[in-house]
């Protein structure tokens, strides 16, 4: 068993803010991170993924297909929009990282199967001081 | 002459675009940087200034001073806001990162010359890849 | 279950050594980092707390808390400082990073169980070619 | 228990290819890095060992002797070298980073058993992008 | 007047030596370098292009374009590749991250003069702890 | 002409006091920096020196050389040393990275001269948000 990690990066705008909250409740509990204006990060999102190597090539996986994958699922929809308008897999939800790790999760967890892998931990770095790690 | 650097560092969204051109035109012009409902980065802002060793404190200039005058003339204007929409001193400029520097130079030179000191470089990190230096 | 991590910094001065020891042994068993005055490092923290995800907010823990709590009980005894003398839950202890990660643990532990998360790591980072995880 | 990880570096040249296939079916399945001509990577390597602390000393392990260790058995055999023809525990495997941790896992393991620690985990970093981790 | 650097990457083998060098003067000369089985890095380029904002676009060029410059001249024909074999500029020169940089100067000056700016600084960075800067 | 940069590190203790100030004189000038205890930091040395390229060796200046120059007259003398009591360059100097820069600068300047490159800039960085740059 092996673990191989791809990095890919986006970045988006996104608020933290609940509808049914007062605007001096969202200041209270989101502070400027519900600042209606919205503001942004430059994400990093790790992808690990685990199982055997193949004896034939060497790999456990193909690195092109697995960042091809995560592209396609996630980068793609994520990377120069705005989390709560734009986002099919947040609509609904939150835009938190922890909220965003899991959601980019159930976007690969069947992607990555296929490949004969197992998706091991969705890790999304929000700022060089924070990051949320998602283990299913 | 000795030259100091301090990082600082702000969160903020922002949008590439002209009013007067066509969603087409600013597509071609801008690509996914003219997003309409926004995208944003983590910027790192780095600002040089050079001057002389004051033989008493060993200092060219004192450090919480020069990141106090950074933080309450730069920083807590761009941090968690919109550039186009809510950052006086970006009103009516193309929210780029060259003009982003252009501006944050003018808002410093006056408070770094008060200090005995003078700007020498404001350097905007936009992503790992991309930086903007300007040297006034 | 999520994991979620903050980091934060300190900068101390601190020496390896054993008043049992002659010089000879302990430089025979800490080498240089037991210089009689002293030496430092740029410390770096990362504490990772786990549990589930909040509904209303979207958070595990509101990273502004979980900071304070760590500046409290952890960095405000530590930045600035000297291990071996100054720091009260180092005393009597080898000022070893194995041991630091350990003492910052304890001081951490029940402050985060008080928030409804749990500690899961405390990693010191003591230079970019060695660092130490402790997971209770 | 604790746990305490070591950086060390190596650069190297190396190929992806199966002698068996055609150079057809090397560029697709291995793409760029099936060259004839080899290219090559910096890589770093993050070992961790894991065990008791020793009240005595403070230390889980000697980080010098661990960093010889690691430097005797396997960054001087790599270091500015061909790993597939010049590396003794890569010879008659494919190049491929996947195998390279556990190769190195492999010379590494007795040797830290000795040292009265565990060998918790191999990371190898081949990019910025991409690495691999093996936990035995 | 405004400065604006772009990285890319590139990965490569190379070896250090003459042909008009005995093994023992290479070896004597260029170390572990001259290794007639090759060795490589994980490159950075850093190019840095200087000239006045566009006030009808906020931009000193388009990075896409300056991107594309980059890739097409420089990266394609070095990713991947062997320095001394595969090269085209770099035939008949030591493959010294030296005379690599003032290659690479080479072939982008003319490719960023019809963009309207002038090119500052080729800085190739080899390792951590090594890198080039040239300036024309 | 062509620059060339080369990092070193060194882990040093050090205290920011005048011994004609008051206690209280020197905690309002330099702040925390002035604990009698001592702190510390991991700097960062960057040496770059400049020169033309030697057409045999495709090198401006051999890194070996210029490395085992650094080291012999900046590191060993700073690395897990007292900055204020045992550096022979800083003896009678306040221990700002400011002076640290200058004093690096006058111990290799001579050294360097004579491999004939120039000395062109020390950078010694004290934090991951603050650094000083000296020119000579």
């Amino acid at each position: 068993m092996i673990h191989i990690t791809r990095r890919e990066r986006f970045n988006a705008a996104h608020r933290l803010f609940r509808a049914d909250y007062s605007d001096e409740k969202n200041n209270e509990v989101f502070g400027k991170c519900s600042n209606p204006n919205w503001h942004g990060h430059n994400y990093e999102l790790f992808v690990t993924v685990k199982g055997d190597i193949n004896n034939e090539t060497g790999f456990l996986i193909n690195l092109k297909v697995l960042s091809k994958i995560i592209k396609t699922n996630v980068i793609n929809k994520l990377d120069h929009k705005n989390i709560n308008l734009e986002v099919d897999f947040m609509k609904g939800k939150l835009a938190s990282t922890e909220n965003l790790a899991v959601s980019i999760w159930n976007e690969l967890e069947d992607n990555v199967n296929v490949l004969g892998a197992e998706l091991h931990c969705v890790k999304v770095v929000e700022s060089e001081n924070n990051f949320i790690e998602y283990y299913g």
